[in-house]
């Protein structure tokens, strides 16, 4: 790729990015779209979904909004999202403090000494422009220069900087993590632990075995406890009602929402069908009748899962029973740490083990397969990327690739774009397959889907790339592992212009993120077509999974790239910069947090960030064997041991402390409680917390009533 | 090598055997090699040392010992020898059930399909002591043919019956640790962790901050502890005592010696010198008092290093400190549980982080070092094996090696005498290894070197055979994953005759460890020319890392073996009888328990059982694939797959048991102690057990008088 194909790109994605920031500080003035933009703070009752009258003002774009997202401190953030949040929001402040001292060595330091490196032709300041990108980086650097040492130092030089800012974030995020359980108010599942393996002998059920297990070997700490239901029946009544309930409430709501029918009038020919109501309504009382039945049946009959949630009366106690084996059957009585209430996932406790293992091997298989498939869009792209074989496979596009626009284009944006597009329908499937995997919360489930997501994203937003790239390479390059390094000098510089190019497109699939344009559709189609105001309204939560891996995947590239090709970090950090205001103001406005896993996604990016020191330091290892400088070569051997130490005592120092809480917090908060007049009441409500919602009474048009008061309130008037 | 090769090792082998086997017969009624072959009886006092006069029936031999070996049941070792030694003959029992199946289905259904398998020549049963051994394995069945799907059942079928076998095993030995533990009096240990990155405040001591702490976090179960004190400086004074003294007591004792001087009058020339005991005598005394005032001053100095026991009023009390973290900053107050007191590795506590942690580095590399220079007596060995090599290097040899007898010598017998000699070297360096790498305990220094051993043993005494002995064959093997099966095919087979000699020659190995040789002649050299009666004496402990490896060497040659050359398993079967008997007498006689780990060492036998069924299978799906027969190939996937997934199950099945006994075992066990009268005596005591020895008042006669008293008792007389 060549500085001006590059240019284009930057240009396309500059101004996308400008219009994406405009349409969205209009839209998200406009009172309708007020769901899309804000349904966090709809949710908590902050705004109002319809609101006043037409104002010229709202039409005009307008950068406040960039204001709002960057005042509120950390300590509001922890506030209102939790510490899930402040950590994902320090995964962007932490890259951006490593890019910085990055981008600044980059750029002053080895842009120039690559540009006057004097390999691939003579220094020459004239139409740079049409220069290939390959004269910044390293390539462009004579062999067995002594220039080389400056970007030997800068490795040793970043590997210190990325190890002692990973150091204080570790640090920082574990002290965060303590503090912020120290000053929590009590909460159901710090006293919980989930039983699992409870073992009957014929006759007695399983409550009883439960309580007289602890009864006898917990006796001073045991509370008291719920043992779970099989109620995937149940699960499917209720499903099946939820669905009457909104096409009832759907059709009924029609004639009163005046407003929204003056507005979306043209499609009033659907009328509400008085006779479809009452056929539904009839439908929905047989349905809850026989819902009921189900309920007692399964209380009286107690169709028991061998798992419970057991409550204790300290933290202490509950950890005791948590971390020492129980039984002499170490298949029995087995217990982990109970998820907060709102956090499980029921329906995996009416799967059968059989059904669990069997759905594990199909995941791992299933992700396997879908890791190989999509080496299809990637050779797509690549085959993009180098536009000689397009042209020869494809003879008639000749005329049209020679326009210069056009070819820029193709090799500049369109390989990007079509990566990004494919990367964003994996996501939802990794989180499907983990959903699948067997994990009893969500958050596990988003945990292990955001793992999933990270090999992918590194292996095909990474691996594939250089792979494929080159026409030249095979996948045996793993086949022969001392030479890995080497072959990877070869093969990763190559795809230096790609990357930037792919860096450069995700500001526009950043900034189109904000303006949700999906929902905004589908909330368009919802209120002017359908004009059904009152269906289910949840704040969506921030998809972890998703987000966590693709800021992975840059932090990857610019520490590989920051020898080979300094020229993409400035990109990334005005990606950080970008995405770092474009968060915040969605976390402040739109994702609503539905756990607190207490910052447990910051190992994985620990873990991911040394992966890349590593990758770094392997593939510097390998350009120095080949850039014929052996001795530099051998010097950088250090560096990788160096590293992995490090990594080590990390491990060691500050990975426990987000496994479990240590006594002495535990201890402490425990001598807390007990002070505290009300935790007597606490401790009576912990045991109905981890009650299953689908035994709860249903009681539907209260319960709708309630949950959304502010809209009916107003279809109402 | 030929039918006729293989009898000459088997010939010389017995003959061998028989005569080690007369000569302990013999020698062990020697009364004056009592300390030699039963210096447990004598330390246990159930055998005197000097005898009664000489006996014509001493000198015959007889089959007595072999019966007294075979009595004692189960029961009786653990009651003499504890669990671990159960473990180690279960090792054997549990070899011996499954190379009995495995024999029978070998040799007369493996066996006679091979020979009739007509792939080398046509059938011919005449001559067979000239014939290869190829013509009893795989390589003589003919490629394709349906004969082959026998190997295939039999495949299935060994993994089944060593899988069960595996399992009852395991289960068997889960269950014998949990009831020794549950019917043991109460040991320090039990009661007792070792706290260790014990953090102090500037003017505390450690001893404060350790009552502080768990007054404060475990005041209901906290008893006492002991801080480790820095005494390296009196370790090294008492050696020096020692040393002195023994020399002292040496000149001292010979005059009184009556007996002795009696028997070895010839070198009596060497007379106790009264100058040279009186400057000894001085010299220790100044010593003494040299050793007291350190003494004095390091318990008032309090020399601390930060690492503490601490003993607790309960077994639970104590687990649930050991399982559960417990500051704040997992580096300190790292909890692990305490060793047996006569278990613990003093020395280790002195050295520091830093050292401590190169070493280990040390270790590694030189473990690694160890294993490469190894290669070269391997590659003698082979070249042994390979004759015409040796003719072609050394042409002189030619006239020698046409001699039949002597190359059947220098083929069957010679190579595998060499790899044995070798072999038995390396033990003792990998337990200095392991000594080095700073465990706390005797225990988990010899498990580590046992670990360290079996790598060792099946790198070098299987895949380093295979892969030298074939010419043709290079290390790069591993550098192509996929193709590793097939060229283990090619290579393993070629090797079984090789293998068949070396199980041979192991017989005489065994049987020559039975008559202690060396400790023969270093006892009789004592006895005779130095006349040092009163020396110091300790029965050894059982070598459990030089031993399970061996015998686990053996199974894995056994089940790779078992398809291909189903010759090799009779003379495994010998070498487990052989064996059986051996230990059994040793268990008795000559070792006495060091430490109990309660069988912990029958993971490392499980997984080693485990490897070999694989390695098995991967040979077996190599072969089919090399006998053109792809359907039994692919056939053969599963069994790998079954047999981690069986692993899988039993390490979440027994596993845990072995790491830490569970919360049930622990309280109905305090329960019972609580009922106990003496229980608060024992308490009294938990914390002295754990006193460093260096630091106890040293009273070396009276020490001496009670330890050897038998022995002084006659020599006084």
């Amino acid at each position: 790729m060549i500085v001006s194909a590059l240019l284009t790109s930057v240009g396309i994605n500059l101004a996308l990015c400008i219009l994406f920031f405009t349409l969205y500080s209009v839209l998200r003035k406009q009172h309708g779209n007020i769901e899309v933009y804000a349904p966090r703070l709809v949710a908590e009752g902050k705004a109002r979904r319809s609101g006043s009258e037409f104002n010229i003002e709202d039409l005009l774009p307008s950068p406040g909004w960039v204001r709002r997202a960057w005042e509120p401190s950390e300590d509001d953030i922890l506030a209102s999202s939790g510490l899930d949040a402040v950590v994902f929001m320090r995964i962007f402040t932490f890259s951006l403090k490593v890019f910085t001292v990055a981008g600044v060595i980059g750029v002053f330091v080895l842009v120039p000494v690559n540009f006057l490196g004097g390999q691939l032709k003579e220094i020459d300041f004239s139409d740079i422009p049409s220069k290939s990108l390959d004269f910044f980086s390293i390539s462009n650097v004579k062999d067995g220069s002594n220039r080389l040492w400056v970007h030997f130092s800068a490795a040793y030089l970043i590997t210190g900087v990325v190890c002692y800012l990973l150091y204080n974030e570790f640090k920082y995020i574990s002290l965060k993590r303590l503090a912020h359980y120290s000053a929590s108010k009590p909460q159901p599942h710090q006293f919980t632990i989930l039983v699992r393996g409870i073992p009957t002998h014929d006759g007695s059920n399983i409550s009883d075995a439960v309580e007289n297990f602890f009864l006898e070997y917990h006796p001073s700490t045991y509370l008291s406890h719920v043992v779970v239901l099989r109620t995937d029946k149940l699960r499917g009544l209720i499903a099946d009602g939820d669905n009457l309930y909104r096409r009832l409430t759907h059709l009924k709501s029609r004639p009163h929402s005046s407003e929204s029918s003056r507005q979306g009038a043209f499609l009033g020919f659907f009328r509400p069908n008085g006779d479809l109501a009452r056929q539904y309504s009839k439908k929905l009382e047989a349905l809850e009748a026989n819902l009921r039945i189900e309920q007692s049946d399964i209380s009286s009959r107690r169709v028991e899962v061998p798992a419970a949630f057991v409550c204790f009366k300290s933290r202490y106690g509950a950890a005791t029973a948590l971390h020492i084996q129980q039984s002499v059957n170490p298949t029995q009585w087995v217990t982990e740490q109970a998820p907060e209430p709102q956090d499980i996932y029921w329906p995996f406790f009416s799967t059968s083990f059989m059904q669990r293992w069997v759905s594990k091997l199909v995941v791992i298989v299933a992700s396997i397969i879908l890791t190989i498939i999509f080496l299809l869009p990637v050779g797509l792209v690549q085959g993009l990327t180098n536009l000689e074989q397009l042209e020869t496979m494809f003879p008639f596009l000749k005329g049209v690739l020679e326009i210069s626009v056009v070819s820029q284009v193709i090799t500049g944006y369109l390989p990007s774009l079509i990566l990004q597009l494919c990367l964003s329908v994996v996501p939802p499937i990794m989180k499907l397959f983990s959903t699948m995997q067997g994990y009893i919360s969500l958050s596990e489930i988003v945990k292990s889907a955001c793992n999933k997501m990270l090999l992918f994203t590194i292996w095909n937003g990474f691996f594939a790339n250089v792979l494929v790239g080159s026409i030249s390479s095979q996948l045996q390059i793993f086949s022969d592992p001392k030479n890995i390094p080497t072959k990877l000098a070869v093969l990763v510089p190559a795809q230096a212009s790609f990357f930037i190019a792919y860096v450069v497109t995700s500001w526009t699939s950043l900034s189109s993120g904000l303006t949700c344009l999906f929902a905004l559709i589908g909330n368009f189609i919802r209120r002017h077509c359908l004009k059904c105001l009152d269906d289910e309204f949840h704040p969506p939560s921030i998809p972890y999974h998703s987000e966590i891996p693709r800021i992975l995947l840059f932090g990857l590239l610019g520490l590989t790239y920051f020898i080979l090709a300094p020229l993409i970090l400035p990109f990334i950090l005005v990606f950080l910069c970008i995405g770092y205001i474009i968060y915040r103001n969605q976390l402040l406005n739109v994702y609503m947090p539905k756990y607190e896993t207490g910052g447990r996604f910051w190992p994985i990016v620990h873990n991911s960030t040394i992966f890349s020191l590593i990758l770094m330091q392997a593939v510097a290892f390998g350009i120095f064997g080949l850039k014929k400088l052996p001795l530099a070569s051998s010097l950088i051997l250090p560096l990788p041991a160096l590293t992995l130490l490090f990594n080590d005592y990390c491990r060691k120092r500050f990975l426990p402390i987000f496994h479990a809480f240590p006594a002495e917090t535990l201890i402490k908060r425990d001598r807390i409680d007990q002070n505290d007049p009300t935790f007597n009441e606490f401790l009576d409500g912990v045991a109905n917390a981890y009650r299953d919602p689908a035994l709860m009474p249903i009681n539907r048009s209260l319960n709708r009533h309630e949950r959304n008061s502010p809209l009916l309130s107003h279809a109402d008037a």
